[in-house]
């Protein structure tokens, strides 16, 4: 194998059914991926997010380069074997978590150049250094270096933004360095406005890349301009190469996104807000919080067979979230992650069996219905 | 079986091997208590601390009585269920928290009245409240209700208070309502006055209970006097009943306080300190957030089984406590907790064979080796 494998098993519309193959094994697509930040997924043991289903998560560049760094890692054997997960990994290229994260930042041709939120330490990230941290964490997955533009954007700033992630694009494969069962994915920018995202793809293909994601979006633009930029980006990308839409989403995102032909997802949701409290369910998120939990005795999801469903009520995990226990955080992370997989499971399964436009109305339908009455 | 068994199995020296039989099952003595304080052992699932071998678990009657409360939990149908621990839970009577944490504190010979530290509402704590709201939350062990006096203290005021503990452990005693597997502990108190604790013993023994606690020590009278307290404590209690020392300790306090005929503990010491970075092992305790151990890819302890040691290195730790990450606190009080049930299950052993005081001598030469060196 060199690079990336991707197995493209059925299609349902739009919708696509694949397998990832990467030097750490593979991961059924449409896949999501917990978010791993500093090297765990908050709150869960690794054994607890395989026990979920997950196959591939994602770690971010920006955290683990400040902490504990990217050498470090290395000398430790990587990440796989630092966080005990011995699966795939996809790392972000640390651009995003620059912008909204870090201090002082300058952007030029070059890279960016910030300072530590975590000690003020003077940093920089370039194309190529970007590509060494990746390599150096092991990480499967690698992602270009790029900018992810704010909301809202003029095309012009919005063109120029792009026009210089895609120069990045040519230096982040120039640099990486080529072994079997890891791949670089470029990244599509552009904004909402449709030419640029095509000037943008048709660069990242010209270039070639393993995998190709799309990014700059979910960040201000409203979900119809998302959507349909999803649409338009994804009709342009190579059929035989997984897409990837970074950074959402809601469970109705990702519902609409895969029906667009997008096979992978990460997100911070489910275990964030997990810990503030809401908690997805097969009829829509509660917010565990609410007294109305509080001696209810069923499952958060009767149909959920996650450890805090099938162990505990209800009103446990109230009683824990509002007295701020972190077993608390735990269950309710484990909850949501779990939530998530099974999602995941669902649409694998009703594109195989060419039913994903029903499964979307039967998605639609339960998470209608509203939270089951209280008892 | 009325009231709890006790079957004294063993002994070497003064030190105790039994078993303690209650109407969820059994522990095997000498036994250590995890502290659930608020219905959870702090950053743990019911199944984690399982997983250590801990036979049964402590719940506080003044956190629970304020949230989620007596009468809730008895709703939904006990704290076993409640929490996930179908195995024998002891609980304290709230007196030692009332004290510690609730404001305004008024206490007088009907009990004591206080405002709650969550919400500042009022609250009465009497013998026949504390045995009623240990009733509701399904106790297996309900400890009377008793001041523990604060140090220093002077022998006239502890005799006063340890005369009105003993007058509320005869109400607790006629409140208390009889079930097979279900007990009630007295509780000696009397500071570190010899005629006190006497007196205090011969008063409770008169009563007669399913075991003897001895309380009010570990408050700051030094080592020393609370070993010399609990050596001639112990020995005026009979010999057919568990002897539960409250509140204790480190490795060595337990320890030495078996080596003088304790049967029970309980201590928020391995959870506590786990959350701040102190890690028990064979050779001593170490802090995770040092420096030293940012590189190693050595387990906190390597003579240890638990999931922690089994598949995180130092390294990994460190830098999950440095980075504040939840997983930190978790895996630091799995180790923890689970160190402390090796330590019960060598003492048990040692003691089954006879050999406790040549345990003594090996586990404080293993202590005193120190950290295994740097990598």
């Amino acid at each position: 194998m060199t690079g990336l494998g991707f197995q493209l098993l059925a299609t349902s519309g739009a919708a696509r059914r694949g397998r990832l193959s990467t030097a750490h094994g593979t991961a059924e697509t449409p896949a999501f991926m917990p978010v791993g930040t500093a090297a765990t997924v908050k709150a869960m043991t690794a054994d607890a997010v395989r026990s979920t289903g997950a196959e591939i998560v994602l770690g971010n560049t920006y955290h683990l380069m400040l902490r504990p760094g990217a050498e470090r890692v290395e000398r430790l054997g990587g990440l796989h074997k630092f966080m005990d997960w011995p699966g795939p990994i996809l790392t972000d290229s640390g651009g995003f978590q620059v912008m909204s994260l870090a201090q002082l930042r300058d952007i030029d041709e070059r890279g960016v150049r910030f300072q530590s939120h975590i000690d003020g330490a003077k940093e920089e990230l370039t194309p190529e250094r970007a590509m060494d941290i990746q390599r150096r964490l092991d990480a499967d997955v690698t992602m270009v270096l790029d900018e992810c533009t704010s909301w809202p954007i003029e095309a012009g700033p919005a063109a120029e933004s792009m026009r210089r992630s895609m120069r990045w694009a040519e230096r982040c494969k120039a640099a990486f360095v080529k072994r079997p069962g890891y791949g670089l994915f470029g990244i599509v920018q552009g904004s909402v406005y449709p030419e640029l995202r095509a000037e943008s793809a048709e660069a990242l293909v010209k270039i070639g890349f393993d995998g190709y994601a799309i990014g700059g979006l979910a960040v201000g633009e409203g979900r119809d301009h998302m959507l349909t930029t999803v649409r338009q980006t994804a009709s342009l990308l190579p059929a035989d190469r997984p897409r990837y839409f970074m950074g959402i989403g809601r469970p109705e995102d990702i519902v609409a996104s895969v029906a667009l032909g997008i096979d992978m997802f990460d997100c911070v949701i489910p275990t964030r807000s997990g810990r503030t409290g809401q908690a997805f369910t097969r009829r829509g998120p509660i917010n565990i919080r609410n007294a109305r939990h509080a001696e209810d005795p069923r499952p958060i999801d009767q149909d959920c067979a996650c450890p805090a469903c099938r162990t505990y009520s209800r009103a446990y995990i109230h009683h824990l979230v509002r007295a701020e226990e972190i077993l608390g955080l735990m269950l309710m992370s484990w909850h949501n992650v779990h939530y998530y997989q099974d999602l995941m499971r669902d649409i694998r399964a009703s594109i195989e069996a060419d039913g994903y436009e029903a499964f979307m109305a039967r998605f639609a339908a339960e998470q209608a219905r509203g939270d089951i009455a209280p008892v």
